[in-house]
């Protein structure tokens, strides 16, 4: 037997990667895109002889206003790449800052993923190329040379949903082989999302990597179950197979969810190493998530020593009628008088939810009940609610 | 406070999804893309009014020759899609038979991933739109109404290689409930691939789930390594951040990787509750894997009694000097001698390894050395691999 009979890359890659690695095998220029450079300006790159303009739009980006049928409203901007003689478009943005920032290319019109990028995130139904500006807060979502945690994909069963259900579990360096309990984080995601949520576009696990091994934050466990209760998995991941997904599941606002929510507690207690009192159980969401760490927490209203609402929906639709709704202000006030160690807001000023804040916040200090208000720039985006799991897990079973 | 702060989904959507959504906010077709029909044909939309022409490429037409600097090959067919007059473009396939099928858009001859689908896979750099033809043998790929495994993402310890590195870890239903012990079988990815190849790709978990639960597979814990020794974890999962994957990686083929694999086993038997005896063991891979795995369970020889080869790569390159490459033949014959349950070698008609398994085989024949063969149509690609996968898995451990 010869050589012969050794790899050949290139034919390989021809047979199982087809139309794009043709461009790279046939001398046509290769394509990096986004390049990062050292001073923290971005060059994206499209090859696309054929198209008349390419734009990039991003959050990167100054906003700019757009008329909508719902009145006007701020858009990502967009910028002009420019073509070379090669046929290859190109942009390179001014410094950024440090973060997780997304972006998709324009041509001719028709807004597309970046083919020579594959670093993408679902956001409900549209996927996002996405590059990291490191340094400052956005060290905290890259992978360092820390001790890293388990991330782990299981199945539950809810009797209280009738259902076997998936969840995503983060275990901190150390609990596979140790012996010690640990405190747990169960952290929510918002509508449109599901278990694999704060995983993906949060950045949960090489946050709190990061968060843990700067002393910053106590090792603990974070569960992230899936918050739409006529799905048992994120998309493609459960019975329905793959299918579009859309933004807002039914019946996830209605209580159904938050009377359940004790299978989770339950299913975590019995098959984690974990403290079991209130003291180390934390509950904390994004919008919808928000509201459903808001409605848990009162409702079971000893059993959370730790609340956090991330931009959080407050009220639940008036046409909803459900035992879990009645009663706010009591319900707010018993858990108040068992109390808590803290109960932690935090806003954009640019939310559309920013009044309802307002609004809840006069109630809790009608009530006497004492939270930690956080007000942050910009409005319901992932951005900030990465920022409040980075400010609000260091706070947690101190 | 007043049900006006209850969720706005169209106003959220606005802002965190931007300019796909704006399309479907502002009167344009909704696009659902793929649709899949009773009769298994397969409808691809595209809403793009400036294009000149659309096609669309994928595994589910029939290959054509194209020429190449390296002669003639057979890639993936194309198929124009037709306008209508709201500006979308569709093109409806024949009946398909159940497969996982890849494919992406032609948009003036630029090669872009299907905006309305967001199941997507990578495979080295490249990431593809997915669809999976139900019944038959892909019923093994679909998330079915049976008990699921756990899978697991964590980092372990390799001191032959001085580094932590990342493994996934497929356990089977009840594992984690039960005390029972299990067997285990490493399976490895090819070149360009890593610890997520056999996820994603192979639907590793989706095939184990269904075999176990027909009972036509062992359950058993299948462990994931990554086979590149110079990356710790899958591209964006490690410490070179986001860049662009390439196909090969440096000193896959060297020995390195060969004689640092006991501390996978290590890892694996002092962390799991698994059978640690060879009659428990098994080691199969895909082209560089199959590659591992022949030289693995040789050079281990009294550690497997299942070993897989899947289109594997057999010979190191004639440059590469290292031990673990030596006295291939009295290794084997060692393997031989020390017996084994089954040495199973699967091969595409087409593939270009093929003369190589050939030889390969004869070799086995000459020392004497037992083995199943098995022969596909088609040539080096994942239909072939999830196909052996699920040949392969339910010999194992019986």
């Amino acid at each position: 037997m010869k050589s012969r009979i050794l790899f050949s890359g290139l034919y390989i890659l021809f047979f199982n990667i087809g139309l794009n690695a043709q461009q790279a095998l046939w001398g046509a220029p290769e394509i990096v895109s986004p390049e990062i450079h050292e001073n923290n300006t971005v060059t994206f790159c499209l090859l696309a002889p054929d198209a008349d303009t390419v734009k990039i739009t991003g959050d990167f980006l100054s906003t700019e206003k757009v008329n909508t049928p719902y009145g006007s409203m701020d858009a990502p901007g967009k910028a002009l790449l420019e073509k070379d003689e090669k046929g290859v478009w190109s942009y390179t943005s001014e410094a950024l800052d440090p973060e997780l920032y997304n972006y998709s290319f324009i041509v001719d019109g028709l807004s597309i993923s970046d083919p020579a990028n594959v670093y993408k995130i679902r956001d409900v139904a549209s996927v996002f190329d996405i590059f990291i500006i490191g340094g400052g807060k956005a060290d905290n979502y890259l992978v360092k040379d820390v001790p890293h945690g388990t991330v782990t994909r299981r199945w539950y069963d809810s009797p209280g949903l009738d259902m076997k259900r998936r969840i995503t579990i983060y275990t901190p360096p150390g609990y596979e082989s140790g012996k010690d309990k640990y405190p747990v984080l169960y952290l929510l995601h918002g509508a449109g999302g599901d278990e694999e949520a704060w995983i993906a576009l949060g950045r949960l696990s090489q946050i709190m990597d990061n968060l843990i091994a700067q002393g910053k934050a106590k090792p603990m466990i974070v569960v992230m179950p899936n918050g739409n209760v006529t799905q048992v998995a994120a998309p493609g991941e459960g019975l329905r197979g793959f299918y579009k997904p859309q933004f807002m599941e039914p019946r996830t606002m209605n209580g159904e969810y938050e009377a359940a929510f004790t299978d989770i507690i339950k299913f975590i207690e019995a098959n984690y190493r974990v403290k079991t009192d209130k003291r180390n159980r934390a509950i904390a969401g994004l919008s919808m998530g928000g509201f459903h760490s808001l409605h848990i927490s009162r409702y079971y209203p000893n059993t959370f020593d730790y609340v956090g609402l991330f931009s959080a929906a407050i009220l639940p639709n008036k046409n909803v009628s459900s035992k879990i709704y009645e009663n706010l202000d009591e319900t707010l006030k018993t858990q108040k008088d068992n109390g808590y160690k803290l109960y932690w807001i935090g806003m954009g000023k640019t939310d559309f939810l920013y009044e309802s804040g307002v609004e809840y916040r006069a109630k809790l200090d009608e009530i006497g009940m004492p939270y930690e208000y956080y007000e942050s720039e910009g409005g319901h985006i992932w951005r900030n609610w990465r920022d409040y799991l980075v400010i609000f897990a260091p706070k947690l079973f101190q």
